[in-house]
């Protein structure tokens, strides 16, 4: 997605270690209009899916789905990573590892949101190593639901997630696509 | 806000020791129709404000914070509750302490994204003691930025969150506010 790359090469930063930190329109400072850009791109390329959810995962992933969500008209349900004393009754739980945060942590979705009539669209900021949408679908799968597809803002494409996904004949629709970043140059390589 | 109310009396359960489950189209499941009936009410209720962005704190928060965005075409910052190793560079910090749970925590917005020139809507799903809002304008107060209002989805009335904020002189605009709950009836009295 052209206004994506753009945004990306503009305002990403190269770091050491392969992080990409896009955190003044995407994930800490959010633009929703650009969200909203996407929403209609992903409106289009899912167009004869019948999705009626749409499921992310705390926390970068929740403000994407929800301006996603108003160009899909769907409801949104997000994936909690800690259990909390307001979440009573059953759930649907996975373990996710943290690329960021270095650990490994459970996802939870109560019982009440997922059920074998929900067509799934999973939406997500970031797809590196691929485990927060494994999780994501493991919980999709427990429910007896479909997963329709998968939406990222920006896959590294040099780590395994995408073909993971794609591996097991799931549409994945990643708007950006990094094939490589130089932290000493700051340039960066987009898949077409 | 009538359609909130009638919301809440439909989908909302009461629980003992005055927890208002409204998961299923506040804060887990996320009715994004709502959200954006809710921000054009605050687009009327601050349309005398300068407001040039978003101020919210993950998780629950962010869904609706992107969606009133949209609303007043602005960007979205929410506060995070940890250190990542991707929030690197100068941060603005303060201590906010969860009633769901019962923990102190610290939470953090990076002091690129709140400068002086910002004129800040804080918008949150829940008002209870007000810790979260109060640590949110710590945050703004210490970027030398300016609250123009606090937009909350669920007031309870009956803590002091509301008073507090108020009494500071702020525009507090909940959309519903809770003066009593009876979680036997599962009766809701609404102050208006």
């Amino acid at each position: 997605m052209e206004i994506l790359e753009e945004r990306i090469r503009k305002d990403g930063v190269v770091k050491e270690g392969n992080v990409l930190k896009v955190d003044s329109f995407l994930n800490h400072q959010m633009d929703v209009q650009l969200f909203h850009e996407m929403g209609l791109e992903w409106k289009e390329l899912f167009k004869d899916k019948p999705i009626n959810k749409i499921l992310t995962i705390e926390a970068s992933g929740i403000g994407i789905a929800c301006v996603v969500a108003e160009c899909f008209n769907v409801p949104v349900v997000f994936a909690k990573k800690a259990a909390s004393i307001n979440l009573d009754g059953e759930m649907y739980t996975s373990k996710v590892e943290s690329f960021t945060k270095k650990r490994v942590f459970d996802i939870i979705v109560s019982k009440k949101f997922l059920s074998p009539d929900d067509h799934i669209l999973i939406i997500d900021d970031f797809l590196a190593n691929g485990c927060a949408v494994m999780g994501l679908i493991d919980l999709i799968n427990a429910a007896g639901a479909t997963v329709e597809g998968v939406g990222i803002a920006i896959e590294k494409g040099f780590q395994q997630g995408g073909r993971m996904i794609r591996e097991k004949g799931i549409q994945l629709e990643s708007l950006a696509i990094v094939e490589g970043m130089n932290a000493e140059t700051g340039e960066i390589v987009f898949r077409h």
